[in-house]
């Protein structure tokens, strides 16, 4: 084991051996402990919290992992997959999180090696995402302990998933803010929140949908290291995405309508400002002329000495103010 | 069956035993009464009215029904499913239905479990919709008593069925209600009547959709619990569930184009508004110009001591409105 | 036969009999008379116009027709549709027509069971639609005599969908109507039109689709009721419905381009009123001005006692309009 | 040989015959003299300029093709197919041209009858466009001459479709053509150019997706008219046509792109007016009111009597203006 | 090798022979250098940096490719792609690069023909993109020297798709800057910037889907050039391009809702304007013609005599703009 000579001294991995009348939890502090391990009976679980190229590549050396399983693994933009090697099959998720707003989903991977009597997790940060399944484990009457490294796999996606409805809700809480703020014909402009918030759903779907895939892939995989017995469950969290998926999709709709409203609210506002200006400059401007007409200064103007010149005028004014009202009443204007 | 012991006291399930010239129907009060039925060879169904966890938990312990089955029936936001196991079928269904607007569609779950010789249906609350169907069971010439209990999941999925197309006839009031409104030109915003009528349509086609799905799976299935004979009358409310699907594309395509010719009627009346001010401006304009000129104050201003100053100042103004709007005339403003 | 006793006393159904070297024709009036021909080797085509319930089961009775396929041929609104049963296969089409105008297409439900050596045709009312055919068969050199029962149903569905290209081509005119008064700027509102215009294409296209679908279903059946000689010909008019899709479609485009266009026009228009307008009141509100500032009743306003004062005005007039007018050239407004 | 009797005393068809080893060039006026070859193991090409229903009958006839095929080629609407017949294989293909203006595409229907050793080509009007073939076909070094008449009617397909990217390079033209005007803010209406551009579009389209489906179904097709040595051949156009295609969705959506363009950049331009007509009239609309109460008549108007009330006035009129201007650059309006 | 004798004399091609303990480099100056590498069991490795079709079609003599290969490798438009001949694999792709902006993408295309013991890589001019490559081979311990010649293929592949990453990035860096001009409510066009971006993408997308298919083609092809230890290898840069194709998919998007929002900001822009110009225009206009009222010359004005009159007027002027104001502000328009 030369890979195990030089690694970090502060190397400290999770070790679950377990069986259905067994269970052992051990702290790893060098990975020739793990050597026993491979060829017993007892099946186990190895959790490793990094992406420490060196120290992955120690344990591939000893699982016999394929090179290019480590790679995707350390990258962690990887986008989801599932994949066959010779010894191993690699899933490589992502769990999806948010500090504080919707508009700022963060991303971290999580990858699985399922091999034939053990699961390692990858994982760069520690999570207590997966505390609940640690609990189940070491329940002697769980059902996890009876089943295989790959049912232990399906827990911990399962975990995460459920982590995807959390978000969905959110979203949901984000749209119906949204749809409160513009049917309530809000002034200010809306137009960067719908934009970062259809940036989250491009977020979520982009992860969504390799996770569907590898799902589905899974359910119709004839590795080896997948069980039959697993499938149902592997149905289930399947569905699971298809859910979301199409909650996606109908949210995607709802934004799509809410903007076309929004854009018809502002065109529907600038009528009624055109409205507005149109009675008023239609009105007063013919007023107007009529009075400028009075105070032109010539001379002969017969009738600036008629009595009831002045009177007369205010009566044009009165029925011509009267018949531009009764008009636009007519046009339904207001 | 010690699941049995704790169950609610006022337990009451209805079960019909029925064979080709047999007819009983029995209230269940206590699960262990159910035992003898299964290894009988007269064919029963079972209708529960309860998505209590445990009173379904001591059913699938009875039965052999997988828990995974369980979870999904319980489970009211579960997408409409068809999935086999070992020991039985499960298919989930949504009945929708509409107290009073079609703007507010309330779905319910209703759930099959289809066995050997047994059928159980799982509902939350009792519905009259399977009326029509206890009395078929009850006819002995009637052809539900001959077929097996898919035949009769089949009935009930009809009857379930049947109601989307009330669903569908009261979309299309309302898809016809707006396409007058906006035929007439009408005043007042339908958007948020729109956005509505939009989301009615797609919790229809959130249902309708993966009902689709599973109604192909049967037709498509292989399972022992599934009989050829069945086939025919699946096909037939399949291709209802075909029907309604593109009825609902045409109506969503319809309101697309209603919006479009809203959107553009909002147009077509701003114009309608712009023309009417400039048109006033622009005669107005010119002439209260012409008549400040002839009010200012200069002293020489030879014009105003011309006698018919004032009378060719208004024939200007005769003159200039006439060409005006012998000019919106051509430009067919009016 | 029980059910042959109470059926109509007017009943009338045409009755084809043929062989290469035979033809003969009868009336039947009692469903009894048909049962000697169920054995015989002769073929033969029963027309039925009519969608009596009583009367096609009494059918269905004396030809072992399955249940739910009276039931489709009875139901006006079935969507297009083939399917196999044990002793038959049922092909349900839909004979599309316009009275008048294209924006009112009106459809006519036209089923047809081939069996062993008999086609039975069923439709609701008698159309001269199938006298060509009716002529065909009376030929004793025609093609028709030779083939069986199946290419009799394909010769008769060739007469539905040569319909189909006349409606399709009075859609066409209506089209090009479109573009004539949309180039040509018509200043009446198109929309209503337009909209009807698009309804009969969707009317057109829900027929369409299933019947491309049935063709392309003839084409890969196995069912013993269609010889594999027929196939070339149920080609040659599945082409047809392709080919009529994809004229659809492309109208459908032009449409949708259309209207962008139409929409654009209205938006070019409103442009034009609007610099109408702002040039008017651009060139005359600041003269006004002027204007208003000379006719001040300030005492002390030297100019006014300045003998070009008035002049100068004027010039101050011209050239102000003069600059504008080159501005509005220069942005090349008018 | 009954219909070769009555034909076209004028009848003068090409007839190529050849080998490895061996051309030869006939006229035929007879269709008998067809005879002789059919038989032979020498290769020929036939190639008929005429859609005469009774010649192409009569040789349908003596090749034993069937009558559908003939119906095919006789219907110059014929979308492109190939089909596969018991005797022969037909293949529908079109070329287009544009003798002017790429507005004005024209399609010309060429049909080819590939048999066991002889390819005949049917075209209404003959063009130059096969000469290169013939050329190829007279050297003796030639690929073609080894090669069999499915060979042959690739090279004279491959000559078709090299016409389709003449057409292309048009297109590409117009696009820049529009590209550039609308760029350059092009003051013309150009939605009935942008129209017929996609008109354009659209015909080569419809022509070209039949065509890379019929490529596509040699290339899958087992027909012993079609030998295996061919299909790459085949899959260069076949790959030619994908090309096409490509290029065709690009520049549709080029054009989408700019029609966008177009609307926006009215838009923008209507902003502008508006902007001119705001600032205009909100500088001098005050400014006359301002004027208009100064030359009110009242009798008591103290500031009237103040020295410098005029020179004030003209103050407040150039602090307003001054104050405008501000307010309009800070909001950038120019 | 007839070829061989007029190559152009300046020829250069450089040879690399290994094996897992051997590496040497040559420079070929004569085609028939290359004959003894052939039956050699030693793998080579040729790259020519020329499309002169004399030199490529010699080549393809000495090893047997099929003239269609050239023809492909020749024509510099070809489209990327996998074919699979007898004697060889052909394999186009292009190296996509900008030289300064990403508006000016441009593409070289880069051509490999496997065989069973080399690869043939052509290039039209030399990159120093496969330095990295010529390295590892020169490495005795390097995986190269192990494999065959279609891992070399895949790691040239590997180092052209590396580079579509760059260009990804640069295009994310463009997208993002008119993301933020967007947001910043930037005053100038940024049509055509949008437009440039557009067309960058289009160019990027032609290239990587085919690029995508040829890998597809490559993990599913069963050519005997193609070994299954690669596979693993090739799934990794298909991988690649699925991302880059999920991530210009996503930009595509993000870009078309930013020119929805740029054309909102156009329309609420021109609502302010509008604004403006309404309240401005709707105070003042009413006001004006007041005082248009009194500054007419009739005689009997009892109002113009009274005391208070000038300021009762006033008076008017404050109430009526109060009144406007508030009212506007009632109406949110400032
Ligand atoms: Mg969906
Ligand atoms: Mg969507
Ligand atoms: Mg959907
Ligand atoms: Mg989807
Ligand atoms: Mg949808
Ligand atoms: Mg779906
Ligand atoms: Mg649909
Ligand atoms: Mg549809
Ligand atoms: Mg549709
Ligand atoms: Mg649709
Ligand atoms: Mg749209
Ligand atoms: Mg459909
Ligand atoms: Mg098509
Ligand atoms: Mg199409
Ligand atoms: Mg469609
Ligand atoms: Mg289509
Ligand atoms: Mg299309
Ligand atoms: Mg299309
Ligand atoms: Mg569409
Ligand atoms: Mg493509
Ligand atoms: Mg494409
Ligand atoms: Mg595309
Ligand atoms: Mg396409
Ligand atoms: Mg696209
Ligand atoms: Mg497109
Ligand atoms: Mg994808
Ligand atoms: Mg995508
Ligand atoms: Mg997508
Ligand atoms: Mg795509
Ligand atoms: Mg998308
Ligand atoms: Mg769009």
């Amino acid at each position: 084991m030369k890979s195990s000579d030089n690694i970090n001294p502060k190397l400290s991995l999770e070790l679950y051996v377990y069986e259905e009348n067994f269970f052992e939890k051990h702290h790893i502090t060098d990975l020739s402990q793990l050597t026993p391990y491979l060829s017993a009976t007892k099946k186990f679980w190895l959790n490793v919290v990094s992406l420490d190229n060196e120290l992955l590549s120690g344990i591939a050396d000893i699982f016999g992992i394929h090179a290019l399983a480590i790679d995707d693994i350390v990258n962690s933009q990887q986008r989801p997959k599932l994949e066959e090697f010779e010894n191993s099959l690699l899933l490589v998720a992502k769990m999806l999180y948010t500090k504080s707003d919707i508009s700022r989903i963060q991303a971290e991977q999580v990858s699985f090696i399922i091999g034939k009597n053990y699961l390692i997790s990858i994982q760069e940060e520690d999570f207590d995402l997966f505390d609940g399944v640690r609990t189940r484990l070491e329940n002697p009457a769980g059902k996890m302990r009876k089943m295989g490294p790959d049912y232990l796999a399906y827990t911990l996606m399962d975990a995460i998933i459920d982590e995807y409805f959390l978000l969905l809700e959110k979203l949901y809480d984000k749209t119906e803010q949204l749809e409160d703020l513009i049917m309530a014909d809000h002034h200010k402009s809306l137009l960067s929140t719908i934009y970062k918030h259809r940036k989250s759903m491009q977020e979520i779907k982009k992860v969504i949908w390799p996770t569907r895939e590898i799902l589905s892939a899974w359910k119709k995989s004839e590795s080896i290291f997948l069980k039959k017995k697993t499938l149902p469950y592997v149905n289930n969290i399947y569905e699971h995405t298809v859910e979301i998926i199409e909650n996606l999709e109908m949210q995607r709709e709802s934004i799509t309508t809410l903007v076309e409203i929004y854009m018809t609210n502002i065109s529907l506002k600038q009528n009624e400002v055109m409205k507005t200006l149109t009675i008023i400059a239609t009105i007063f401007i013919p007023l107007t002329f009529i009075a400028g007409v009075y105070g032109m200064n010539f001379e002969y103007m017969p009738e600036l000495q008629w009595k009831y010149a002045y009177l007369s005028t205010w009566a044009i004014f009165i029925i011509a103010t009267g018949g531009m009202v009764y008009y636009f009443k007519k046009k339904k204007w207001f």
